[in-house]
């Protein structure tokens, strides 16, 4: 496989192998519903719902060749041993809801998606220690509903849209809005089958009668989980995952700064607030489109050609009593000590950003979810569907894809991924409708592109600005953690220390762990063979 | 190599492969001396610094053929890539203080030690996203002095005896006792040399000049920082570290309980408040004993034969002001939301044990090190080296051994826990000196064993006694998390779960990246060729 960039246009997915064939071989599809049952095997136009529901590809967008629904592990298992037998690529998914990136679309042309959504058990839920066992299959809507209907006194974390698997935000690096808002971290103990199909249990889960398996994540030895991060290294049927206890009491703050030039400052006062303690989420940072498009179409603001002019940007502050930049977090715990902390926000706040201005929501532990404000709904872990309606932002047949660039979380950087951004995107013909989830020792930049999907001449600058976008960021020393399957390579490319040093590191245990490379071959940039026949990534 | 608990009876060495010969054969010699220089390749009387300090193992003791102490990647490289050529074993430690686990002792006889503490740059200090970067060879008391002289505003996390090495600690999994006490948890970004020469760096790091090396773990695809954690699949030469800032304000408490039961309550009272966040810290649980060996000699005690009487345990408590249990825990930040947090603890503890004291001191953001009292200063992350003395408990030659074991944070697991550990220890003779480590999601349940290192029979009994509490701890579902070299084959037998899948897996990797088994060969129970020529663990 070749690096050069060239080689990574978004279009050109015929070069790359193992390509299975456009449609299932009939003994392969007879192989698999004798594994899973006649109606638990997709093919023809029943697979249309798992290729990319927001595809700028047109003509080049990846069908798959047939979906698995397998039912347990074990039918996961029989699922790999018989991709491997017949050497056909599969696409695992657990509930394939990432439609900024692709959705359940496969890498590669011919595979067959293996949709997890049936394995929707909440196997365990440890209200004193604080965590969960979930299948695949389980969505934050779901979760939440056990919760509540059990009385668990635990609260998820969920992201901005709720219909998508738990289990698989946390494995693509997802995140939520609360104390344990950064999902992969709060992940312990893993259940996963190798392409051979093994089933290995990870961390203190390797001891079959543990009492730790999502309590510790070390175990004794080396640590595995990372490696089912983002991959294709095998498929992973549970988690653990840590959950809060519900606060006695929930301040949503929401930090709202009239400037564009104030985005250095917010972000320069929050992260303090966040490595020492005292404000316990992320702090979702959006400028005035943003905002916009999570409760009005582009329309509604300004309907004429080009880009949304000033005037725009300040009707939207005027009637929504919004800034230029709009920064959102919560404090948790026990009452009087969210009112100490909310003390400390105020003073930082009131001593750095004069003009800012600080509107707090307190809510308690028992508040009915319809009861608390939409916008705050994230930080106290209720999960909604609100949010699908930004891709309608532009109008037409609603898409949207995103652009998430990790960068160290100070306002310099801020400001220099907000100019970076917007030149691009504008000169593309979209707005900036940007912004940062910033973390104590990280920030992530947000661009959300909406686009008319039935528009060609849309995609094509869609599928253009990505890779500009990545040339620009990496050129200044950053780089996507995420990308749609078709820039995987691309993104790739830019992780290029010592010779792509960890990329053929990551190829080498490919092949010792799949070697007929079956398991999502492509997927984050590592293809079978790297290390071998192809002499190398 | 067989799994059954016969074959990895402490004694039995001689049947692992590959042993280099007990000495270095001198066309290694010459190679290793080209490669980093005459003065630093140990062999002959010079090694023995490098064997167990404190071993029990008689003449079965591990003395490694060589010494190798490279002073910077290039020369790592080079060493490794002579072993292979050679065919000789290493055994990598940082700076190879892990006394009650072994030292600097290699698993297997013949090996080379590969010392690493002549790299010990503090290569990058941030205090505004607050990490460091670190070589090996930095010590806590090093990168302590070195933030201090450097005005640095950040707070190391520190271990109970500050001469080990930061990167060596998080490696194996070690911790402290501040709100990044979690030293695994807060590592970030790592650069690796694998067994071919090849130079890794991880995560964000995998981008040649990217601006968030230490600030993301993610990156972009799997991760593979976890694989190098108590591990033989690379050997690490550098890694980013998370430090807090020093906070405004550190309270430091001292919880005491009078009765043996009230163990249950102490742990039961104290994990809700780490859930929910008040407590940022974990508490050190410790009996009597433990307290007392901190300051004194057993003797001081009780001279008179058999295990401590209850009188002596109620003679520590009354000079020591102590309780038969006593945490200590501490509350960081901004010093008005420091009391607001000591308010929500007291109301807990008085509600939940109204027997207990608590006992709390409050330093400032620059208190003088020398003006805290001795046993807070963990809390505060100041380094010392006082605790080595705890090894002296029982007269003779000091020498300790230690026992860690992983268990669910409640107090009916804290009660199994002391139980089973008391009874097996008082079994073989020795005083029953005891803890927990107390997180919000896990405790580690400690022994300490002091022993007389030149009394043959007291290492017979310590020998004989970890075996033993391996099999009583596994029984009830419990399993250590670290081990001396000489039952790393034992403990890692404990982690069984279908026909210990994981161990194979890892062992599969071994193979890919160190086909030759040069590095560490038996490291945690992952030995070379298990995956091929051995037929699996």
């Amino acid at each position: 496989m070749s690096t050069s960039t060239a080689a990574v246009a978004p279009l050109v997915l015929a070069d790359v192998l193992p390509d299975g064939p456009p449609r299932l071989a009939p003994e392969v599809e007879e192989a698999l519903v004798a594994a899973v049952g006649r109606e638990h095997v997709l093919v023809g136009a029943d697979v249309a719902g798992h290729a990319d529901p927001f595809s700028f590809l047109g003509e080049a967008t990846v069908v798959p060749a047939g979906v698995v629904l397998p039912g347990n592990v074990e039918e996961v298992r029989a699922v790999v041993r018989l991709a491997g037998e017949h050497r056909v690529p599969l696409w695992p998914v657990s509930r394939g809801r990432n439609y900024g990136y692709g959705g359940a679309s496969p890498r590669v042309p011919g595979s067959v998606v293996v949709d997890l959504h049936r394995m929707d058990a909440v196997v365990e839920v440890d209200d004193e220690t604080g965590y969960v066992v979930v299948e695949p299959g389980v969505s934050f809507l779901a979760l939440a509903e056990h919760l509540r209907s059990t009385g668990s006194s635990l609260m998820p974390s969920v992201p901005d849209i709720g219909w998508g698997s738990v289990l698989g935000n946390a494995l693509e690096r997802g995140f939520g809005y609360t104390s344990h808002g950064d999902h992969s971290a709060f992940q312990c103990g893993m259940e996963v089958v190798l392409a051979d199909g093994t089933l290995v249990r990870t961390g203190m889960g390797a001891k079959a009668d543990s009492t730790a398996f999502a309590l510790y994540k070390g175990g004794f030895g080396p640590s595995v989980d990372g490696l089912f991060f983002q991959s294709n290294l095998g498929i992973v049927t549970k988690i653990g995952v840590w959950l809060a206890p519900r606060p006695e009491s929930t301040a949503v703050c929401m930090l709202t700064t009239p400037h564009d030039d104030d985005l250095a400052g917010l972000v320069d006062v929050l992260r303090p607030l966040m490595l020492e303690g005292t404000i316990q989420s992320n702090a979702v940072i959006g400028n005035a489109p943003v905002v916009a498009s999570m409760v009005s179409p582009r329309a509604a603001w300004y309907d004429g050609p080009g880009l949304l002019p000033e005037s725009a940007l300040f009707a939207m502050n005027a009637a929504m009593g919004t800034g230029r930049w709009n920064a959102r977090f919560a404090l948790y715990g026990p009452a009087s000590l969210v009112e100490a902390r909310l003390d400390v926000v105020r003073a930082a706040v009131e001593a750095a950003l004069p003009d800012a201005s600080l509107r707090v929501t307190t809510y308690g532990r028992d508040v009915d979810p319809a009861e608390v404000h939409p916008a705050d709904r994230a930080q106290l872990g209720i999960p909604s569907t609100d949010l699908i309606q930004m891709a309608a932002w532009r109008g037409g047949t609603p898409a949207h894809t995103d652009f998430s660039l990790v960068c160290p979380p100070t306002g310099a950087d801020a400001v220099r991924q907000r100019d970076l951004l917007r030149a691009r995107i504008q000169d593309e013909g979209f707005d900036y409708a940007g912004g940062f989830t910033l973390n104590a020792r990280h920030a992530i930049a947000l661009a959300l592109v909406a686009f008319d999907r039935d528009d060609p001449a849309d995609c094509a600058r869609v599928a253009a600005l990505f890779p500009a976008l990545v040339a620009d960021a990496s050129a200044a020393g950053y780089a996507p953690y995420r990308s749609h399957p078709a820039f995987m390579d691309l993104v790739a490319d830019q992780y290029d220390a010592n010779d792509s040093a960890l990329r053929r590191t990551v190829g080498r245990i490919k092949d010792a762990l799949d070697p007929l490379g079956v398991l999502a071959p492509g997927k984050q940039g590592i293809w079978p063979g790297s290390a071998s026949s192809r002499g190398g990534v």
